[in-house]
């Protein structure tokens, strides 16, 4: 079964997204100062191939913690689609 | 009324994604080789007041159009909630 899967990941609280800050405060600039706090994350998306979709999930949370995300400052969640 | 703002921003169909490709291939080098094409953009979250959602919805294309994408090489979506 071929998955289709879209990412998303932010920075734990209490983490300092500067991406964020220096987006919010340009926006502001602009005149759009009815803007709250900005975080700028990664949207990430693949294609999967896995046998079912627990192995799949299984497989995503292990690349998540390896490779697509710094489990120290970053936390993530993602939906799967056949 | 308080808005809460998910926006998605990806290349546009064409657009060279190097970080997408570096990813895709590192995963296959630890040994995922069951992934398909990876692509990497922005998740960027922010709050908004605005009187209506016609006016945040209006609003934030012209944020996108101007500050939060690249227009020619980049595309977008965005989810609102109250």
């Amino acid at each position: 079964m071929q998955y289709q899967v879209k990412m998303y990941v932010s920075y734990k609280d209490g983490i300092l997204d500067p991406v964020g800050k220096t987006t919010a405060s340009a926006l502001n600039s602009l005149g759009y100062v009815n803007i709250g706090e900005v975080a700028v994350g990664k949207y990430i998306t693949f294609t999967l191939d896995a046998p079912s979709e627990e192995k799949a999930r299984a497989q995503i949370k292990d690349m998540a913690d390896k490779l697509l995300t710094n489990p120290v400052i970053e936390k993530y969640r993602f939906e799967l689609e056949v």
